[in-house]
């Protein structure tokens, strides 16, 4: 096929964009089939079908199974051979031993893609899996069919409804996720969305014998519709061509990636897992300083890190206010903001004089961190302090933090601090983020969902502790400080 | 009073333990009148009043107010001096100027100890403020009074009804906790709570003019009700005796640390917060070596530290056995426990064969971690799979972990995970932790919660990320290891 002999196209000299545009048909199918779906409930093609049928997909799904009849209300064919309409996808819930004789099928169908569920290939290490896997990619490959996986759960995207677990968001938004484990597909697009992430497409590639980690790198950079590029990626296949991809997105989009795999047992388990194989630290490590893509090491750190971009326009500089409640909780978020690399400047004097008028109560700290019991004489001298801070010139940026589930929360009071905070700062300006923590209930994180979402409707990004707003904030910056000074 | 001068009381060389026997007496107060309480419900009095009404609190409450009448049905004095009956512990919420007047009431009314929720002393960095905390402490002393604080919450001590917050926690456990942060001592009291700890006592000691970290250290090392000191410590008032307390400590019991004010810009916060001044934070990381005293960086982070030694009998070794569900789950695990320290050895391969044959489908990791669907397939392939790895003597302990907020959580398929691995492990024996991880939503965190009493109620400790886990079980074992060897 055209797209893989990395041509020159005209302005797009390495290939890249054609093939990425080529791609772009896999998350469109004009119709699915599940091959492999028996109808009962823990079937993982019915899983898998169910999760389209909910997600809303709007063209033509076809459960297939030797023993036909009908599956949730619909028709089940024995064979792809033997539906009536074209069948652009297909989901692969069967076997391993009778997958070179789906594949064969699907390309006499005329099918553009396949996603395989099915495991026990190459990642089982044993000499047949790895063949067999070999066979299909070459069936494919002369049948003009792309292979997703195998050992992979395959397509999520919102907009053309193609999910692979019922409940995934149906809001379309612009992250595009590379992802080689289903499982961080699931747990990342969930914990993503209830952070207020939205995803343009994810893909979980599995075993990666086709369609791998660069070419899902190469798509979402010239995808109009993906801003941000999130990666949980376990081995590179083709070292070169990967370094130039990423290199590639890196340019044109902010990268943030969770390698897994990073040590020694890591490495053995992804080995098992996807068949993937180790890539030195150091090696990546390099990688990842040269081209500015940004690491993290768990999903939660990814959110945090994509937070940021959709919340926060860039701070111009390191210097942070933080503004709370608590002297204990303000000089551990002082220790936690400088320990990231922000810096946590002195409030000057007549300033600490102007906020030291609008509290009555001793015990408050005017040095920033701001720990100030203003809000409890008032809720305009709070939002007055808030005002002063925010609006001095030495600051970049504030972090608005609160502890929850003590008393506080219970007479509303974290809720009347977050209101006030938010709704002073919309009107300033100034990137802001929000730190809601100290939940040690379901009380407590039903409170702080409810407060999350007044955040996220207000524009600004919420973590769950000073300590992981200051790194993703530091990341960010340094991002951009790394684009400022390859620009000049 | 004798017990400042350190004198030689016969096996007390140093008289640390005569001196902490003194202390006990702030903790069994037979009444205690609270200065300040207006009834209104903002009032820091009120609230202080009523935590130790609702906790329980056995003796006479006496609420004293300069206008009189009734407060929360209790007769309320102009003056301590007015009060009929003795009063052995006061706690002080009025303005910090009539505070001289206050402490020389007390020391005409025979009260043993005081604890000052005032602020507006040394902490503010103004010469008035340090002249008056030092005067008072002229008066207390040579009045025979211990004075908490000033700047505090003071003192919570379940077993004898005193509380410094409403809703605190009424039962009793074996962890002393010494919190200069009257917040940092109710959040961390409440996170911790929450997660199976309870405390003997807990002091919130403010700017330490008189019962100070050293004294606290000293009384908790010689408390037969305390097993596992945790502290929150922002300054250091007597170096050379403190390094002593620490040690001695150390050597009687587990020392669990959070220092606040490890940066700069934390050092300048604990300045304004409670006058207290910077300590190197490489003379810092010394001590803590030397001690082998453990080291956190927040809360969150103590409560992980405890637990081990609540709820997990120390290991062999480092040998970690992994089982969860989810290939990429799987390898960030490892990835973490490596990480952490721990090691993850491969399963010999005749026991892979054996796991092989409890479970019908592929895509399952067999080579620890443990990525396995056999509950699946039924319970007892599940339990048949955690039983063959406990029982392996390649492995000295285990981290069962899983995921939520997918449909596994909606299926219930969590919660069964959770009860066959526990049941199961309970029989074994050998130390286990549990990770309860990827909650997204109220729900998710309320499963969490109600999984977790489950593994608590079976003597299991939750963390709520696989690195969580292995970062407190690590520091556990290094612990452990650094005993042994300065045994041997």
């Amino acid at each position: 096929m055209a797209f893989m002999d990395g041509q020159d196209n005209g302005g797009d000299r390495d290939g890249s964009k054609g093939r990425a545009m080529a791609l772009e048909g896999i998350f469109r199918p004009r119709s699915v089939a599940f091959a492999g779906v028996s109808g009962d409930s823990f079937n993982s093609g019915s899983m898998l079908m169910g999760a389209v049928v909910d997600s809303g997909f709007k063209g033509e799904v076809y459960p297939v199974h030797p023993r036909g009849g009908d599956v949730m209300g619909y028709k089940c064919y024995t064979n792809i051979k033997e539906i009536p309409g074209p069948v652009d996808h297909v989901v692969v819930c069967i076997p391993a031993r009778y997958t070179r004789q789906l594949v064969e099928d699907c390309v006499a169908k005329g099918v553009k893609s396949i996603a395989f569920f099915t495991a026990g290939f190459s990642e089982t290490g044993a000499e047949d899996g790895k063949k067999l896997e070999a066979e299909l990619v070459s069936i494919a490959r002369e049948g003009g069919v792309r292979l997703i996986g195998p050992n992979c759960m395959g397509i999520y995207c919102p907009s053309s409804g193609l999910a692979i677990q019922v409940g995934m968001p149906k809001e379309s938004g612009p992250v595009g996720y590379v992802c080689q484990s289903g499982g961080n597909t699931v747990h990342g697009v969930a914990e993503a969305n209830s952070r207020g992430v939205c995803f343009s497409k994810a893909v979980s590639y599995g075993n990666a014998c086709d369609v791998n980690e660069t070419d899902l790198f190469e798509y979402f950079t010239h995808d109009p519709e993906t801003e941000i590029i999130a990666a949980y990626v376990e081995g590179i296949r083709q070292g070169e061509r990967f370094v130039k991809a990423l290199r590639e997105a890196t340019q044109a989009k902010p990268v943030i990636i969770l390698k897994g795999g990073r040590t020694d047992a890591g490495a053995a388990t992804a080995a098992s897992h996807t068949g993937s194989l180790a890539c030195s630290s150091s090696v990546w490590k390099g990688l990842i300083e040269q081209t500015g893509a940004i690491q993290v090491e768990s999903l939660e750190e990814m959110t945090d890190c994509i937070l940021p971009f959709l919340y926060m326009k860039p701070p111009k500089g390191l210097n942070t206010a933080i503004i709370g409640i608590g002297g204990g909780a303000s000089v551990i978020a002082a220790d936690d903001c400088y320990s990231a690399g922000l810096k946590v400047p002195s409030l000057p004097a007549e300033m600490r004089e102007e906020l030291k008028e609008l509290t009555t109560e001793a015990g408050n700290i005017f040095n920033n961190p701001i720990d100030t019991q203003s809000f409890m004489v008032g809720v305009e001298e709070f939002s007055k302090t808030v005002r002063i801070v925010a609006d001095w010139d030495g600051i970049d940026l504030l972090i608005v933090h609160i502890a929850h589930e003590s008393l506080m929360m219970e007479m509303g009071m974290t809720r009347t601090f977050v209101n006030v905070a938010i709704d002073t700062l919309k009107k300033i300006g100034k990137p802001t983020a929000v730190a809601l923590y100290g939940a040690s209930s379901p009380k407590g994180w039903a409170t702080i969902f409810e407060e999350q979402q007044q955040c996220m409707d207000a524009g600004f990004p919420v973590f769950y502790s000073v300590k992981t707003a200051a790194n993703a904030i530091s990341k960010y910056l340094r991002y951009h400080q790394s684009r400022n000074n390859h620009h000049e």
